[in-house]
């Protein structure tokens, strides 16, 4: 099923509340959704630090979740929504399940391998590319990330002068 | 810990044995397992057909292992023994899990991303590369794999003329 603008809108704010979740209990505020026929069939955000299993990311988490939902490693008609742009790791999961279409929001110039530092998701060599929209709500998922992180520092610092 | 000869033999020995494991359900014989000082500390086979779980890899299910058992995401000084050569999304959670020295048995012409189709395990532009060392125990690897193709075409051609 193909979105219009303003679902994909819809699903990127899915995303966002789901990186708000993460915000909320300290992880690096990263939120992801996947759709399939218009409804959200998988949800994650950022557990890293909670599981202590490195494979916790936000995308990792709805991509398992969709799996149940629909008792297959396999989708093919999904698409994919994160706050920011996919590692290796995630860019791989997502090839592997033949996810259609994935929508990100802010590029992530340090591992980003949606087409920042690699594009896996778009190399012609696998057996399955994924159609890439870049930027969705990308002003909204950097701030969520910038307010974190010079949150940390602040508490760093005021911890620094109580020492 | 650096390991001798013997050692990295008896390793990847282990990570076939998790293969086998794969192959009596059915499932592409692929084992992996993780060690630290000497020991072994995750231990995963391929499990995506009963599991219907994307990301239920040898090498994820290991690394998940590797990180209970060390209550960390992080495994820095961890060398990981795999059968074939991990795909994109095995090898972005490696990089991530900052895992030493990565020794993997035949290579993976398709999806291979340790040097055959890309190299993201020693790819300069991550904050972590990881030291590979190609076909250890190979030959044993790839036979386990090349059986296990040639009896699913048997049982197909058998069940065709059935039909």
């Amino acid at each position: 099923m193909e979105l219009d603008a303003q679902q994909k809108i819809k699903f990127m704010q899915e995303a966002l509340y789901e990186a708000q979740k993460a915000a909320a209990i300290a992880e690096v505020p990263i939120g992801c959704v996947i759709v399939s026929n218009g409804k959200i069939i998988g949800r994650g955000h950022n557990l890293r630090e909670h599981s202590q299993d490195v494979t916790m990311h936000a995308e990792m988490i709805a991509l398992q979740e969709a799996n149940a939902a629909v008792k297959s490693w396999r989708l093919p008609d999904a698409q994919l929504f994160v706050t920011l742009e996919p590692c290796p790791m995630c860019s791989g999961a997502i090839i592997n399940a033949r996810i259609k279409e994935t929508y990100y929001g802010a590029p992530d110039p340090k591992a980003g391998a949606a087409g920042s530092l690699l594009n896996l998701l778009e190399d012609q060599r696998f057996n399955h590319q994924v159609k890439v929209e870049r930027g969705l709500l990308a002003a909204e998922s950097s701030a969520l990330l910038k307010s974190f992180f010079r949150e940390i520092r602040q508490k760093r610092k005021k911890s620094k002068r109580e020492d």
